[in-house]
This record gives structure tokens, C-alpha cells and sequence, in this order.
């Protein structure tokens, strides 16, 4: 038996939720019959739903609530929700003004949830999507929409839900959200791999000093392997690489987040923060807001990624949207 | 070199508060030539000051905030924090109503926190301390002053908070804070070790499939090896010590807090956190509040710790009072 805390890993996925929904009983229930939760106090306005695999959390379930998202469809470990689940979370958070899908750019995913946006507009229901693409490692710049979603998902769930708190229609929500992901550039680097409940070995290998860049969070092949260094190095390396493949430069304003993968530190990810800052102010570029959290892990993974979200003054008000869920605020 | 993302292990502890300095800049500022940190809105009442060695990430440091302690007094890897730089946190958060001393029951800190309070009375400062001591696993019941202090440290710490941010004066502050710890009960199991940065083997060994209960956040030895076993025998063993050590008894209202002390994932904490509900139900002990975080942590250790924080109508009132800071929320 693995060092996993679980009891049969095919029941991890439906307990984690139980968990969860025990936890913030007041706020969450479950779905009967599917892993899906949503809010209990739903408004009137465009139904935001997001989910993807579960294994990664908080992402994706820590991001349903206040200025947030409505409802959460999960798959089993590192597996795409299934279209009835993803149907079943966009009827109950539906309030006749729409349903906006905003998931990680994953093939199973858009699989899944394409299915059930087929299906939904059957019954009647609108539904547009917004594919998380912030990952620069994952593809070329000119192939944005081939990119996979990683961390960079917290940026584009918050303005989407922040833009459906705010009462727009659903076509303006699908706008800001489009320009949120068009905006944020993300750049990971794996230092030791994780392992799925139930299974006997790690997702990737690495050997004892070897590092990987731009890894993928279900252990997708990065970019370059190297030695590893010390931290500044490091992330002088990797902000080089963001700038080059993004929009940000001299006199761009942006919000920062250091993403932890599972077990790196906050020691280590607030160390990498320091640094990430001190690069962005020698470039000239201004900090609106910085977070160094684990919000989308990879099982005790280590890691850290680095995000870059560009503001304009419309995505900056709809940034300081308060919002409010159990692993996530902004205030 | 380790895998560690730090640059040299001697400024990983500076390092780590600029970084956190840095993405918090508008609510703290850091000391100079000392490592402790403060809140910058300081409020006319008693001041609560925190502390205790780094590597617990995000204790201490994570709980300076609104509700919360006004400052934090940082110590070396699993090291106490000076009696220099308690005495120049308290200081400087010291606004005429006295200060309150919070950290976990461990002879180097009650060594430096002590020699601080000296200094600082003879300063005419008033200071108070209360140890924490919530680990059941440490030593027996009718030692509790003898216990050590692990994630209990949060209900501690946030009782002391509530109870200056309600404007009490220090002897009812002291009183309260005492009540909480004397009310918070908690054990925790160790899985797989952590190694602090710049050490070069890790803080204890465990077999491939053993684990170890009650075993501290520093290393200390536990009360009991076992195989590794299923999630929820595995609850039922702890939360059954635990009952036993604590005065939490059928009719009961609690608190719980399912602390992850380092790579334990979040989805591993929520099937805990339904176990330790439903175990609760069974006994007839009613949940006030329920949390499942990261708080305590001994850096990528892999286990947990449960704790149960046994209220009264006067703790909860104070459990009530808003609390918030970077990487805690009580809204």
C-alpha cells in the first residue's frame, strides 16, 4: 500500500468531495449521483461552471463561491468530468442568462465539456466556453490555443466570475474572460514527481540534482531538463522566458502568482516571490498584486510555477471584485 | 546540492519574509536588522505577538492579520527566535495596554520568549504568555503543561486575537487565551520525513510501510509505529486518542482542524476531514466549524495532525470575531 491518506482510491475522488462539502456545509452541497458541487446560494446572473480532473486541488473545487465560480464538475484522478456530470452542475447553476465553461485546454476536457454544451443548448441552455491556454512552455506563442491551462486558471476563473458577479450578459463575461486568458503567462519547473492514489509509481522520473522545465501538471514532457541551482538563478531563467513569450514589457502592470505543485514549501515559493519581484521591478514593470499559494498541485509533486497576469483598467476592476471561497480570497 | 528552491540555507529565512513582505506590502512591514514582522494598522489595545523557529511555513508568519497577532518574532530553521528580536517586535506592536506572548511549549522558545519578557518589564512593559500545548501525543493528560504545541496553535492564536481585537484588557486576554488552550486537543501522524534546507538527510526515517503516531513537527519521537493503513482506521485510532486525553465528551461542540504537515495533499486532508466528521456524529459531539488546511507545517513532511478545539459560549463568540491574514480566513 502506498503512503496515500485514502481508503480505496476509487472512492478518493467522491470522499475528497464529501470532505469538502462537510466542511462548508453552509455554503456547498453536492450533486446526488455525480462529482459536482455548487453553491447553495445562487444568483440571478450568468452561471459560471468550472473542473476539470481532480488530483490537483484546491483547483478546481476550492474555486467555487463569492465572486467566483457557481459550480464545480470534477473527473476521476488526472480524467476529464464526464458530459452528463458537467450537464448536470450547468442545469442546477443555470439562471436563465447562460452558462460561461472555463476549464484547463486539455483534450478530454474539451472533449467532455463540448459534449455537454452540445447536449445543454439541446435542452435550450446557452453555453460559451473559455479554455485556460496560459502555459507558454506547452506550445509556441503563435499557437496560443494549443497551449495547456495550469496555474494561470485562477486569474481567468476569478475574472470570470467577478464579471458574472457584476451582473454583465453572458457574451460580455465570455469577452473579459477571453482577454483574462489572452493576458496571463505562465511558466512551471518540476523538481520531483508525484503519484496517484492507487498507483505503485511517480508520474515522471527525474534523476537526483535534475530539474524540468515547463513539465506538465499530469507530467506532460517540458521544455528542458537542467541541474539544479539555486533559487534566483532559476527564476531569472524562467521570468526571461515568460517575458519573451508574452505581452508584458516595460510599463506593463501585473499581478503575480507563485504557484506551489504540491510539497515545495511556502519558504520556498515566498523565496521565489522575492525574486520574481526584484526581476519585474528591474524591468520596469509595475506590481499590482502578488500571491504565493498552492492552488493547482500535482498529488506532492515538487515545484512552483510562475504566473503573469497583464492588467488594463478593465480587467484590474474586475481583479478587485471581492471574492471568497474556501482555499481562495481576494478582498 | 538539495533539491530545495532556496539560495544559500543561512538567508533562507530573511529571504523568506522579504518575499512574503514584498506580496503583503500595504498591511506589514518587516523589522530591520531582525527577523520579525509586523502589522502596519496597529490598533489602541493589547498587543498579541507570535513566534516561535521557521520552517513551519505558513506558522508564524501567516498569522499576523486583522483578528489576529500584531506581530511575529521569526527564529532560524527550527530554531527559537531571539530574545533581541521578540523584545524589538513587542515594541514596537506594544501600545500601552500590555502584550501577549503566544508561541508553542518548546524549551528554546520559553528560554528566549522569557528572557524577552524580562527585558521588556524592565522597560516597563507589561507581558503575559501562554504556551501552547494541544499535543495529546507529548506527554500525559495530567502533564498538559508538558505537552508540546502543534497546529492547535491556530485556535490559540486566534482566541488571543479576537479577544484584543474586542478591546479586552490583558488579564481577561490571558484568561481567555489560556481557556482556549486549555480547551484544544490535538495528535498528529507522521508518514515520510521532511529535510530542512541545507541539511543534507532528512529529520527522522520510517520504514516504507510504517508510519508514526504522535511523532512532533521537529522530529520528536512518537508514541507508536504502525503499518500504514486505510484513511479511516487510520482517523478512528487518532480521534479516539484523542477523546480520550481531552474533556470533548458526547454533547460537546467543537472546532476541527485537519492540519497537512507538509506534501500531504488536500485531497487526502478532505477524506480525513469526512472521517473525523462522521467519527464526531457517531459520539454525539456537535461541529461548530470544520477546516482542512496546511497551517503547521514541517516543511515536505508527508502526515497530519487532527485537532479538536472544544468550545464553550464565550470561546465561540470570540471564534466569531473576523480573522484575516495571508493565509488564514474567518469571515
Amino acid at each position: 500500500m502506498s503512503k496515500k491518506v485514502i481508503n480505496h482510491p476509487s472512492d478518493a475522488v467522491q470522499e475528497t468531495i464529501d470532505g469538502f462539502v462537510m466542511a462548508n456545509k453552509h455554503s456547498y452541497k453536492k450533486l446526488e449521483n455525480h462529482t459536482g458541487i455548487v453553491c447553495k446560494n445562487l444568483k440571478d446572473k450568468v452561471g459560471v461552471l468550472v473542473g476539470g480532473g481532480s488530483g490537483h486541488e484546491p483547483l478546481f473545487l476550492g474555486l467555487i463561491g463569492e465572486g467566483l465560480a457557481d459550480g464545480v464538475a470534477l473527473g476521476n484522478l488526472f480524467a476529464a468530468p464526464t458530459p452528463d456530470t458537467i450537464t448536470e452542475v450547468a442545469k442546477t447553476i443555470h439562471a436563465d442568462q447562460g452558462v460561461i465553461f472555463v476549464y484547463g485546454n486539455y483534450s478530454g476536457d474539451v472533449l467532455n465539456f463540448d459534449m455537454a454544451a452540445e447536449l445543454l443548448e439541446m435542452e435550450g441552455i446557452k453555453v460559451e466556453t473559455v479554455r485556460v491556454s496560459d502555459d507558454i512552455a506547452s506550445a509556441p506563442a503563435e499557437k496560443k490555443e494549443e497551449r495547456r491551462g495550469i496555474a494561470g486558471d485562477m486569474f481567468v476563473i476569478k475574472i470570470a466570475g467577478a464579471a458574472a458577479e457584476k451582473g454583465m450578459p453572458l457574451d460580455e463575461v465570455v469577452r473579459v474572460t477571453k482577454k483574462a486568458n489572452e493576458n496571463t503567462f505562465s511558466m512551471g519547473v518540476a523538481l520531483s514527481p508525484g503519484t496517484i492514489p492507487g498507483e505503485t509509481e511517480p508520474n515522471f522520473i527525474l534523476e537526483e540534482d535534475e530539474i524540468e522545465l515547463g513539465l506538465g501538471i499530469h507530467g506532460e514532457p517540458g521544455v528542458e531538463k537542467k541541474k539544479m541551482m539555486p533559487a534566483d538563478e532559476l527564476v531569472n531563467i524562467m521570468a526571461e522566458r515568460i517575458l519573451e513569450e508574452s505581452t508584458v514589457t516595460k510599463g506593463s502592470e501585473v499581478c503575480v502568482l507563485v504557484n506551489g505543485l504540491g510539497s515545495t514549501t511556502l519558504m520556498e515559493l515566498l523565496i521565489v516571490n522575492k525574486r520574481v519581484g526584484e526581476v519585474l521591478a528591474e524591468k520596469g514593470i509595475t506590481i499590482y498584486a502578488m500571491d504565493a499559494n498552492s492552488y493547482c498541485t500535482t498529488q506532492e509533486m515538487a515545484g512552483f510555477s510562475i504566473t503573469l497576469f497583464q492588467l488594463d483598467e478593465e480587467l484590474k476592476d474586475l481583479y478587485d471584485v471581492p471574492a471568497i471561497a474556501p482555499y481562495y480570497k481576494k478582498l
